[in-house]
């Protein structure tokens, strides 16, 4: 993908368009409170719970609006996508509500209850090694030969606007539970999320600053803002958080990001950990390592000038013994 | 207790009125859909999520309502709850709202968790020994001296209309899914909870069947049913519930009972568990053992004749290794 693609970037009426496409198809998930997780971190935060989003994270919303956009040609052809697994299952979902035939490129090794899940909505599985193969190349190829759409995970103003109705919806839960964030953080994997969330508060006033939370050795976005372009990852970092993995932002995430974001914040496996073992006592919530990585940067006291932050919680599909470990070992 | 009390029947206006005066200080918990769930049971199965509630379980809401009921004479002395948990916190936490001073006798072996929450609420704990003292004796001996407010676990028409509004918000929520249950099932331990959402669908049309169920052993409202009046659980009994071993119905919650239930359907600790594992699974929601109960009996096929089943989840508090025992043995 070059930098200079010319997409248009999804503005507010965008937004609010695919906020109106996916009234009654979503799960207008709840911004939940917690006195004992207000206790702990000193400070009022607010959780956005997307974890209970359809398909147990975020990724439908922009899987939906993109697939209603697609006219009755392209919807025949069927469509195709790359993803480590909330998008997978996003595209797959969407695609079986709406009748279309869907094809997903996931690397072998990710979690067994997001290839299953996603096998589970009807779609087609091509497994890739995530080390030696390029998934980006495979889905193109495959594309290309069934004439099918490509729904890319992060890279489109269409999937960047869907994201961005959580924007949305915290602005009006917060305001409902009279509090207005002065910070809200979101995972950051190619910055789909966390830049339809700045693109949906941008020009708040007061000013709202929204961060991204990343895992220590996927930093390509903090570190991309820092050098003024995109830069990628080593390929030798691991982290626990399977969803955080992509080798760069995405060229469009990166432009809103470069205008919107107030930065990014790192955070280790075991800051993930204990944020997983904080929700499981706090909010009752079972999060995946990189759905937890927001409220685990807060935790971790990375924000602590800050007097009321919304955080996302954007995933919690995790195989069982990833979250017994995290339970285990984030105890406190 | 005797049986026949004469405490008033909680009618339309009292549930209508409690729901008012909850507002904006209860989570409106989320009425969640899962096309894994429902291709699971083989029919509409929709989960009330109150173990997001505040104090993650329901019993917030009538703890909340009977205090807010109080006058401020009443307020001064305090008050007093026996529990073996949830009740517990959801009294603490609505004390420490109001400022109100509060006082819990709970059982030596309540969950940690459970027995924790309610000092991080400000409560002062009493314990007792479950097998050989009676809770209701040292609570109304605490409330003499102190000349506290006893507040009820679930025999008292303003604890009851505030579990009742769990009934009215599956009424409006289900509606805007475009789904009206035809069953409704809500864990049973004393009975608040069940006799109040039976209370907020009477005279529904069509008729709405609501079930309370009940852990094997600890089925003191099927019985009663049966036998035309309360009778208790024998004293042998055990089940993973901790949260519904009452020794029999309140008395209030028997009489709607009486006239409102379509049956109590029973539940084995294994039923529980798989139903603990498919809400972490499909529903990335932490169940406590009896917070399960009712998805449990439906995941056991004990609702096979309806199309649409509304259950509630009322509760999420549960130690870390109950959990993760329920996962392991529960997984399929």
């Amino acid at each position: 993908m070059a930098d200079d693609v010319a997409m248009p970037m999804p503005d507010r009426a965008a937004i609010e368009a695919a906020a109106q496409r996916l009234r009654g198809q979503i799960v207008v998930t709840p911004l939940l409170a917690s006195p004992m997780l207000d206790a702990r971190v000193g400070r009022r935060v607010l959780v956005k719970a997307e974890n209970l989003q359809r398909t147990g994270s975020f990724k439908f919303r922009g899987a939906l609006n993109t697939l209603l956009l697609l006219d009755a040609a392209a919807r025949n052809h069927g469509v195709v996508a790359f993803s480590s697994g909330n998008h997978a299952q996003g595209v797959a979902a969407a695609a079986q509500q709406l009748g279309i035939p869907a094809t997903i490129v996931m690397p072998a090794d990710a979690p067994a209850i997001k290839t299953a899940n996603t096998r589970a909505y009807g779609a087609t599985v091509v497994s890739y090694d995530r080390h030696r193969e390029s998934r980006e190349a495979i889905a193109e190829r495959i594309a290309h030969e069934q004439q099918a759409a490509l729904i890319p995970p992060f890279d489109d103003p269409r999937v960047i606007a869907g994201q961005a109705t959580v924007g949305l919806e915290i602005a009006r839960q917060a305001a409902e539970l009279g509090c207005t964030p002065d910070a809200i953080v979101a995972p950051c994997s190619g910055g789909g999320l966390v830049g339809g969330i700045a693109l949906a508060f941008a020009g708040a006033r007061p000013a709202i600053r929204v961060y991204a939370a990343e895992p220590i050795g996927f930093d390509d976005m903090r570190r991309s803002l820092a050098a003024g372009q995109r830069v990628a990852n080593g390929s030798a970092a691991a982290s626990i958080c399977d969803c955080l993995l992509a080798p760069m932002p995405g060229a469009l995430p990166f432009a809103i990001a470069q205008h919107h974001l107030a930065g990014s914040l790192t955070v280790s496996d075991d800051d993930v950990r204990r944020a997983m073992a904080v929700a499981f006592a706090d909010l009752k919530l079972v999060l995946e390592p990189g759905g937890a990585a927001a409220l685990a940067a807060v935790l971790a006291g990375k924000l602590d000038d800050a007097k009321c932050i919304a955080v996302v919680a954007s995933g919690g599909n995790v195989d069982r013994e990833i979250f017994e470990g995290a339970l285990d070992r984030g105890a406190n």
